[in-house]
């Protein structure tokens, strides 16, 4: 009967001591999210299977958890396509909702379907969990939460600006000094392409570009001629590997070789403003780089891209990326709305904060006091003492039983709490209560009337 | 190519304005649970097959949504079973997840996958999407969340004690005062059942009971007869029907009709207990009624049972419940851990919080401050300002662009925003900024290099 249980692989348990952690980092972007006036939304778990297919690409389609129908579905199977017996073809028939596979696309089903209820530019947070039928390996789970924040219907390179400052904003509260936020601008990426005569191979030149960190210069130029980028472009695009000095000595790299490319020289001009604005406002811990070679998978992006790299030596891939994308809800029916994003990747964040140790230590404490039991009379005015403290909004508990004092110790030892109550026989006679600070030994006594007293002292 | 969005029936887009509102009771849920020492765990949103179904009854297993498998998913099912065509034996071969259908079983999982390292007593909350395939109708939906709080591993009566007092912290803090907490026992129920000559239909009579307050006595009283209890014995049970006076009265009615059962005067002492425990204690604004009639559906139930009814004059169905529930993890293999726990009623609170007028004004304040925006020069500074504003926790936002003065200001007015800041060519030129008070029209200039003035004032 009773079965040994388990958990879907890909997916986790969180224990109070990792929610805590994740809350405390999600409250920090949610705090920078609302003083940067982004509104929450919140969309359902399931879309329509129609709403998401299609929008990740074969690959994504396929890593999309489908719902199955409810009730008798294989009935309303038609003969045909059940003899076929294909995952494919049967898969539409049997299914009609999917999990969430990202934000975007339902942020841009959102925005299509309320684009009478909402005042635009309309700048929305979103922070909840998504679905994915990876493959799960270290740092890449089946259910992950994402963080984002995006602007609809503002053309301004004021929101790319600031977006930056926001990733600052963010790391800086997180205590994780040193970040860097890697800028680039699709633009230049197809200005580029363009001008060594490789348009009609912008994605494969982009996707390959992408892997410069991963792989290296040479076998980002092979994985280039294997798609059919011929030498002599990968030559002319040569400049691209080898960029250096400041921001402004490599903007001017670029726009040489970009003479010829109004769009290349566009992405450019973008680029120059949002890094001057920058230096002119300064950030508080991060800085900001441009990236020629950073190119970001997703196909959607039009103008600025984003990534932020932890701290130097800290090993992690990106922990936040973002873009400008326009025409997003085009797929949903209105033209013409061009929005641009950032993500914070809340797995990782957590791993870093972990490795350099920048936890707050209050984290660790989910019970402020504890009061002993020493039975029934004693027991009842421990719950009044305990539920004024509560009032007073300190976390506290009576432990529910008479049990023998060692075993109420180790239970307050193990919980961590730092001050134990002990309200016996004498202190009940007496009107009084001794806590015991548990770190270093000390008691001290104060009257029941007076748990104000002590709950001052404590905060 | 473009379709007309929509999202699966029974399921919400929450706008900002909504998700304010729905947080403003999380939070107050969630810092009154944390208060009584209740951690917070979280789950993944979807389980395995096998730890779900045969959890909930054969109309609960129907009603959980099960995800496909991914990849070639037919392939894996045999010949036999494809060819009966049945969606029944079809499912289990096709699907190997499901998600969540409440928060207590995934809890129950949780809790012997963990038991290693949970300290007991165990208070744990959790407050998540559960997902059901139910018809949806007013108020019932197929996504909505549970906000749980459970104590395992502790046998006494002071949790019981306890959880009233969390309804009542609560519902006062939420402004919602002259909620009804009603108990019963579902011990002094099976007393009743004992004594009336019905053990052994005992599912029957309270499943019969616990739909007094709809469907009233006669009716009751049909079912009972219907379901196989005899006149005889309803005739025995009617001291139930006719129960009144003061909670000792009822309990000492209580007494003389379970004379002859232990389990039933078991369950009024306890009730008994608990009564006069939260007597000399005192509550804040809900009343503890004791409740005879109360049966509640689920058969888990093994001591107190909770419901809490709105204030008088609000049509509404119980916005909470709960009880004490021995050997929930026994269904996992782990034996004799007594727990009791209550849930919040998230999407009912609301509505009745929406009924009394008693969602605090300040939620539809979405931007403390809009920074109008004259042009590049003044906007460049403006960004400065803003920047400077939300650094001193101000939620503050510029607009994108220099559009019309009279489009920006609208937009001020539709977000609702209480404070529109000036600075155009002439502010600029001074080194001030001026603050247009949106409701009274008051303007008031401060200097630029003194934004925190104006930040404390309006704080």
């Amino acid at each position: 009967m009773a079965q040994k249980p388990s958990i879907p692989k890909g997916t986790r348990d969180f224990s109070p001591a990792e929610v805590a952690k994740r809350n405390y980092i999600i409250q920090i972007i949610k705090k920078h999210f609302k003083t940067y006036g982004f509104q929450p939304i919140e969309t359902p778990s399931f879309e329509n299977f129609d709403t998401l297919m299609g929008k990740y690409g074969e690959e994504g389609d396929r890593l999309i958890f489908k719902i199955l129908n409810s009730g008798d579905f294989i009935s309303k199977v038609d003969d045909v396509t059940y003899s076929s017996k294909k995952s494919g073809s049967l898969t539409p028939k049997i299914s009609d909702k999917a999990l969430r596979y990202d934000l975007t696309v339902p942020f841009a089903r959102y925005v299509v379907m309320h684009q009478n209820e909402i005042d635009f530019p309309f700048k929305r947070y979103q922070i909840q969990p998504v679905w994915r039928a990876d493959r799960p390996q270290k740092g890449r789970f089946r259910e992950f939460y994402q963080c984002d924040a995006d602007v609809v219907g503002a053309n301004s390179l004021l929101q790319e600006v600031e977006f930056v400052q926001l990733y600052d904003a963010v790391f800086t509260d997180l205590g994780l000094k040193g970040t860097t936020v890697k800028i680039n601008n699709r633009k230049v990426l197809s200005g580029i392409a363009e001008v060594i005569g490789a348009k009609h191979l912008l994605i494969d030149f982009t996707v390959a570009l992408d892997k410069l960190d991963k792989i290296g210069e040479e076998k980002v130029k092979a994985e280039m001629l294997e798609k059919g980028i011929s030498e002599n472009a990968i030559a002319k695009a040569q400049p691209l590997f080898g960029m250096s000095g400041s921001a402004s000595e490599q903007l001017g790299q670029l726009k040489d070789l970009l003479t010829d490319s109004e769009i290349g020289l566009e992405g450019v001009a973008e680029l120059e403003e949002i890094l001057n604005t920058i230096d002119t406002i300064g950030l508080q811990s991060a800085k900001l780089e441009l990236d020629v070679t950073l190119a970001r998978g997703l196909n959607y992006y039009t103008g600025a891209i984003f990534e932020v790299a932890a701290p130097d030596g800290v090993k992690m891939g990106s922990i936040g990326g973002g873009g400008r994308y326009d025409d997003l809800t085009g797929i949903f029916g209105l033209k013409d709305v061009s929005g641009v994003g950032i993500s914070f990747g809340l797995d990782r964040i957590y791993l870093v904060l972990e490795e350099l140790d920048l936890f707050p230590k209050s984290l660790d404490i989910s019970l402020d006091v504890l009061c002993l039991n020493f039975g029934d009379r004693e027991g009842l005015a421990s719950l009044k003492l305990v539920s004024a403290l509560r009032n007073l909004g300190l976390r506290a508990d009576l432990y529910p039983t008479a049990a023998k004092f060692q075993k109420q110790l180790k239970y307050a030892n193990k919980r961590g709490v730092p001050y134990v109550i002990l309200l016996g026989e004498k202190e009940l006679t007496e009107g009084t209560f001794v806590v015991k600070n548990m770190e270093t030994g000390d008691q001290k006594a104060y009257t029941l009337e007076n748990a104000t007293e002590f709950a001052a002292e404590i905060n």
